[in-house]
């Protein structure tokens, strides 16, 4: 029960500090004879790394991804993955004054008291980078899903700040895409992708973050993933996006506004539509007692603003129990959502891997 | 990696259907030398039957818990705690036309096209039902809470349709824990509560169902409770409460709000209290990078309302695909937001227990 | 990772004390729609309960099953299964004396190292009693088996003191399986059944006990079984039968005795039989590399004599820490390994399960 | 579940192939606050690697590991520790011929049936140098069991072809770890391992192989590790090395031999010596009812002789399905015994980290 492996069947396992010497991954279960090359996993990364616009952090990564087992002409061997980026652009004296001092918002207390010992450089394990193993995971389930399922997985920018965007119909995923990693922001809607990139703009010029909400939709998914009555679909996809640094809320379909409305408006009529059972609308996100129903699995993640701030802010000296003034410097996201995006994807991709292996809609071997 | 098992030290496995011959658990990895009782489960079970009042099901069951194993002397073994309720007031009879039409916002269709075959009398296991089991497992791991930590979870309802209680300090939690269960509607807010309740009624009247909000806080967390980076403590929180029926959010601390803030407001100064080192604000809800902080644990959860109405709706033919019309008679809670309460404390409870004994602030015996 | 379950897929959970009210089992991960019967599991329960004959405790235990969920109108519902039986016959009067005097060979000594308490009726959870649930689950996995795969499981004892059955040849499963159950050993040769019969009583009428070796052969298993690197077929097999009381060892095909042998004896020539690959021999027994070759597979694991005996022993008062002597009273098997063959085959069988799932050999819904 | 993971709490994760880029292991759930260093982990790693004699592979890695992650300052962080090894010294001329023509006793057959695509370069993951993995997470395992238990694991050559080992007293571990170190068979007999070496040497000659069985002693696991009913100590340690390439089998104590004796010779007495409860002989090997019992723990394991041979063996094309025969060239151990040594150690070494941290014996962290 490795804290640091995610999945039952299609599992990952991240590893690596901010300024270690590497970071990367291992992923097991993937079945064997599936099509993969570096690129595939290269492409996820470059949507995910820093410095792509200035609303980014400009720690200079090129993210490089190097395969070391796995894959052999090509193809999935049905054995482990692994995976390494190394850590180039390290730069860890503007963390020094901070080693004692936790950054208010941040994990440097809890880590602290859990582990009595901690990499302070960069912010350690605890660090966003950690996530790029997740995304490379993601870059194989993402590729395994679709395959096998024709699924695909796609999340977006649904708001920054106070700005929201505009609810787009999604009719072409690969389309879309382009559209989103067309701005900085990671939105569909351009317009309103605008605003927030000057929202973000402005905050950061006064030396404060933002936060805001992440939406994510996956297409073809069959009806019958998720296991009841824990491992349902929506309780695992729950988990896996919760792991991502900064998040404090997920919702499905409907999600809370569900709580405020009645019993004939939040139930999905089922009707039959070319020969398929399928439902009218779909509050229920696409699902129904944690198992997918068919209908599009629609999820929103909420992602509180950048904890590293440059206002100065009351904390405490650990050692001398005295309280303390920090003001935070180095190269920070003044907004983390636009990089999350593709995090958000590579959780949610590997939650619907992992159960379509578990229900059998994906085979073990393809080869 | 059964579906039907929670946790990893502290575990639940639950069984049963909702009208088969019972219903029950197993819990395994409590800790040797717990004090408990059958009252002390009985009484978590009393507090989730059905037929309380007018505004829950009538259906009428006992529900009384027989500890089968696991207990010697009125102490735990370290052995697993097989736990049983007998289902007595079984009537499957409105449940027999409904046999291949699936009901709108209910599991019967995934359930269908994931197994092939289930049991359709009263929902069988994606039922609510099942729930008996994870209350008694979590009055198990709420005393083990207390008596090593001190720690105690309560939750209340914190809206029901549009009408939203004030927010209450909790300063007394047994105290706080009679006003809940004094009202039919399990709110602190004992004048909203009212209105709850009246329009709950109303709803019923026309034949259709209420959502709403639980929030739970949980006190004398220490600090050091999550495994990063996968099972950090919200990502298993949240877990845990989007595995319940019904549920389709989840949040912590201030949760969605904190997406549309910056990071200024939204982080928690950090300061030291009678030598502690403490935040001033509980913003992040006890959590911060996954890890328990010492300040309380807060989360909401949004229930969707009950999928069960009177009211004619739209559904399919299993077998000739044909549309048509269910109205649901038999007997359903118009909300199931009360009777959820103990549910949502259970869940976040065996989260606990499970984190308090992974951390070692639980120890392995207690005798 | 409860260490009251077992297996991944295929989980059966046990409960339960020797002289506590009950014992049973949950199995969870069974495919939906398997044809199953109470009779199927009493079957096995039958060939392992006490006082089917004077070479076996005289404890008259009927250990009649029931199963309480998880079956509908006949068939496994994907949903848990879980079984009970209530314990009948029990004494505990000969224990009381024991209570602090661990009895040599036995667990008492370390599980009250361990866990600082413990039900010492009967040897509580420690006790083979526990294994009544391993049985009623395995009847479960072998008709698993058997109906996906026409795989049969079949154990039998291969020597009992210093008295070694002949080598036997099993050409039809069901005539030797009747072979077995008609004499009191579970052996296949009768001839030396009954010399073995001779010695338990012979050894019984001194007070003292027998241990034993039990071959297990698993026909009409497919290729492919077993997960390398660690989750091999063998490793999971070997960890399931030396989680049985009194087990000692474990070797498969060959055994200790390819130690001494040359590749040249000890390697399988492969050959097409009837256009299937196959193995001239079976020395691998049905192995290669942790993975099913096809062939039968052959393992033989060996038993350690009864640790009660009515001899008079040196051991120490755990209160007093001053040295003490016991002779043990009450009901005991003068030779476990008559017993134990159906608990073989239980843990073989749930193994194969678990692995026929894993692989893909075995669907996750027969409905 | 991923069956490249081992491990519960102290869980090493494996990954590469023979002749792919690299080798190397995650080994997660390690404490924080251990002194751990690369020549900790060399070490063994220098006693496992190929070419230390003539009677080993001549295949020349050097073996050289790197640890990226998990470490700082000379300290484990509690976070997964990633370490890696380069693949240099690659022929895979010798195995082209061989890529449809499954080597008798090899896992060729089953991996293929199994996956259907597999890298038949050097027996590609099912090749021994998997292990490199193992032993590497097992120089912290022991280094761990040694900082905090005191707990010591030493493994030798038992036998050899027919020859064995005369029993020898372990008094101080280091001097026999450079006794068993001195020689290339790794025996503390060192007048046996002249014949043993003679033995390999002219068996090679003759182009086959031997097989042997190893010891494995652990001095100072304190009493109350293992976790019944299925995670018992010995169940454990049984897959644990049951997992390693060319194990048939594996026995606890007096292991086979107990099943030819009676009670009273077979028991323990239990006694009291310096004022601790032990027990006065030591058949149980540690164990009593699957928890460690205090005493030394001891185990021997069954390995078959190497199973690629000089001479000519039948075998099958596996794409036309005819018989053919082949002989095996390349570079290979004439016997794995020696060099399987440190690989036992290693597993022994991980199963004991696992269960002192599931029973509370070796804490957290030691920061």
């Amino acid at each position: 029960m490795s804290s640091n492996t995610f999945g039952n069947e299609f599992c990952v396992t991240t590893w690596g500090e901010s300024h270690g010497a590497a970071v990367g991954c291992v992923v097991d279960g993937c079945p064997a004879g599936l099509k993969i090359a570096e690129a595939d996993i290269q492409k996820d990364l470059d949507r995910r790394k820093p410095g792509q616009s200035d609303v980014m952090t400009s720690r200079g990564e090129k993210d490089k991804v190097k395969v070391l087992s796995g894959v052999f002409e090509g193809k999935t061997l049905g054995t482990p993955i692994s995976m390494i980026v190394m850590n180039e652009d390290v730069d860890s004296s503007s963390y020094k004054p901070l080693m004692n001092k936790p950054r208010p918002g941040h994990a440097d207390l809890t880590w602290q008291e859990k582990f009595h010992i901690r990499d302070w450089r960069g912010g350690g394990r605890a660090s966003a980078r950690e996530t790029v193993g997740r995304v490379a995971a993601g870059a194989v389930a993402k590729k395994l899903l679709f395959e096998t399922l024709g699924a695909r997985v796609i999340a977006y920018t649904k708001s920054i700040g106070g700005v929201e965007a505009m609810g787009m119909e999604i009719t072409d995923v690969c389309h879309c895409k382009d559209i989103i990693y067309s701005n900085p922001i990671r939105a569909l809607d351009l317009e309103r992708a605008k605003e927030m990139e000057e929202e973000i703009r402005a905050t950061k010029a006064k030396g404060n973050s933002l936060g805001g909400i992440i939406e994510c939709v996956v297409f073809n998914v069959p009806a019958g993933l998720g296991e009841p009555v824990f491992d349902k679909l929506s309780a695992d996809l729950a988990k896996a996006v919760c792991s991502i640094p900064a998040v404090k809320g997920v919702e499905f379909g409907l999600g809370f506004e569900a709580a405020g409305m009645k019993g004939s408006e939040a139930n999905d009529a089922i009707t039959v539509k070319k020969g398929k059972i399928v439902t009218r609308t779909n509050n229920a996100g696409g699902i129904n007692g944690g198992i997918s129903n068919g209908m599009p699995i629609v999820l929103r993640v909420a992602i509180k603003p950048t904890a590293s701030i440059g206002i100065e802010q009351e904390t405490v000296d650990m050692k001398s129990k005295k309280t303390a003034k920090i003001k935070i410097e180095g190269r920070h996201d003044p907004c983390i959502v636009p990089r999350a995006v593709p995090i958000v994807e590579a959780m949610v991709a590997l939650v619907l891997a992992d159960h379509g292996i578990r229900s059998g809609a994906i085979p073990r071997t393809l080869a």
